[in-house]
């Protein structure tokens, strides 16, 4: 599993329709334009993006669009604290302004936030229409452009409100990664990490040997990380669309982290920082529980810490991050589910924990 | 065709699951709560009603699932005009301050509008949680309850928001219909008209029969109009779930009744009335057209006045019609089409009639 891994892309399969994610190195040459065009059926096309995307790579792919189409824009304000009922109302609003009907194509030009409230849009008006992903964050790349969660947060818990709606492609493009901040590659990297913990032990190790060339924003190193990523995930999503088992997995460190982003408030701690920080925490549950030893826990806190990652949370009283976790949608029948590692790269959802040791985990840094 | 109608049910076939249609005569002696506690799957359950129902059939259901839920209320304001997102968040609210999650049911308990709202919150509520449907008015007994239509209007548009989403189950209690004051049921009576029109002329006849006794809430014969309806609901559903093609043939009247409601403001025209004069509308058209001749025409007209409903739009300028006619779902590629008759019980979807035409009839009361 340390064998190179080659970079251009795969399909994922899902109930509703089988869709490609094309991998490439292109952005602002227009080749963007081209590799999605024959998957836009209609004649409309709405682009969402935000005020920092904008500049940076609307006009090319604007422009190369218009040759073909009618085609508007929808600029949100960046950010997670927007990723509510306000930006995705903005959304609607200029698809009825537009008279845009059933047969538009909603394309999210941007990271996870306009990923998922563009999907969730595309989901809900008029009860469904076709929309593209053009991820442009490491952490969308990798995540949440895959496998059809779409949503916005509710005042009172992350992704609350949402459906599963697959996209008609991805196009994951990696030169996009050179203009996206430090700390934001970072927060993509905790979710490759994810992968190899709760997955693959030798990706682990290729990871290790590879962060520094993804830190200096090797494209060709990173292209092979998002490729392989994509891969598991969409293997997961194949298995289990709706989350109702083993996709379940991909949440290791998320409940945890939605705490952590509950409690910061939105947009203050990055989604993957979250969860990197969350990550430790389960990895030190999974310690109490045994199945980790003192080294392997060690190694999880290197590795993130390689990528500049966050490995304490914030402080938060112990009572106050239970009640959070209540809200989390991964709790079942009041009884709070985690995902934890049997060993680095074997995750296991479990509710089968003793609560002591998830309070000691909690008031470790509270 | 003109035999008798026995009335218990049928099941409707989906995509994603298959679910049954309960039609019953015993609202108010807790046999409700008997007949959906089977489909209830989880121990959290809230019933979702409005306060013009809540008084009338609130009660009995929530005591007698209290004895085997977790049960909470969530009483909305009556009416068209609040079919929108400060409702749908009212149910979101109730929904987070419980910390109810994914194994949450939804009882829509009241009418269409009841029935679309909660839907639509069950589709979206941590991306989708199961819900059922228990439609209080003869309206959404025939017609929203059946087909996983949810959704919410936009202040530019009716149902602009929503979700394909099937219930568990459908409980239609015809003596629910008692309490529902004439004018609605008459709305109701539209949408059984609707059905004769377009897909069975000897239906027509049976209703040109029993029109009376229905007026005079005779549930026997009402419950086997309900039958009826579903029968062909259900049919169109199981082939065309997400209305690409045959399902489309139920919006006859639609597209003229939307331009109704949404001019004079949702709420003041009932949905049924405003569909009523838009299928005179359609027929006048499709007379214009040579399908129909002035005895078809005067049949249609006939059996609406029968069922006390208007037969005529309020005045509205043409090109405003045809504005707000743009903003409808039915329009593909910028092209108005529409559900015309070919003859009683056959209707076909067309953008192939002469616009000149429509201007007639559209402007005939403006």
């Amino acid at each position: 599993m340390t064998a190179p891994i080659s970079a251009n892309g795969l399909m994922v399969k899902t109930q509703s329709h089988d869709y490609p994610i094309v991998i490439t190195k292109d952005a602002r040459k227009l080749s963007m334009s081209e590799q999605i065009v024959p998957f836009i059926s209609g004649q409309q096309v709405l682009i969402v993006t935000n005020d920092t995307v904008a500049p940076l790579y609307l006009q090319p792919l604007q422009s190369a669009l218009e040759k073909s189409f009618t085609v508007k824009v929808c600029i949100l304000p960046d950010g997670e604290q927007y990723k509510n009922q306000t930006s995705i109302n903005q959304i609607y609003d200029a698809l009825m302004i537009e008279h845009f009907n059933r047969d538009v194509t909603l394309i999210a030009l941007g990271g996870g936030v306009v990923g998922d409230m563009t999907g969730f849009a595309a989901a809900s008006f008029m009860r469904g229409v076709n929309f593209i992903q053009i991820p442009t964050t490491l952490l969308s790349q990798v995540d949440s452009s895959v496998g059809g969660k779409t949503g916005i947060n509710h005042p009172q818990g992350k992704n609350m409100i949402g459906a599963f709606w697959q996209p008609q492609m991805v196009l994951a493009d990696m030169s996009t990664l050179i203009t996206l901040p430090p700390r934001e590659l970072s927060a993509g990297l905790a979710e490759v990490i994810k992968y190899a913990l709760i997955m693959d032990a030798d990706f682990l190790t290729w990871l290790e040997d590879n962060m520094a060339a993804m830190i200096a924003l090797d494209l060709e190193i990173l292209g092979q990380a998002v490729q392989r990523c994509c891969e598991y995930k969409a293997d997961v999503v194949a298995q289990d669309e709706r989350e109702s088992g083993v996709r379940a997995l991909l949440n290791f460190g998320h409940t945890f982290g939605h705490v952590i982003e509950t409690h910061e408030g939105y947009g203050n701690w990055l989604h993957g920082e979250a969860v990197a920080a969350g990550m430790m925490q389960a990895a030190q549950l999974s310690q109490k529980m045994g199945w980790l030893n003192a080294e392997d826990l060690a190694r999880v806190e290197r590795v993130l810490a390689s990528a500049n990652l966050p490995t304490t949370p914030p402080p938060i009283d112990p009572q106050t991050a239970l009640d959070l976790m209540g809200h989390d949608k991964k709790v079942k029948q009041g009884q709070i589910r985690l995902i934890l590692l049997k060993s680095l790269g074997e995750a296991v959802v479990t509710d089968k924990f003793e609560a002591p040791l998830l309070v000691e985990v909690l008031s470790k840094h509270a």
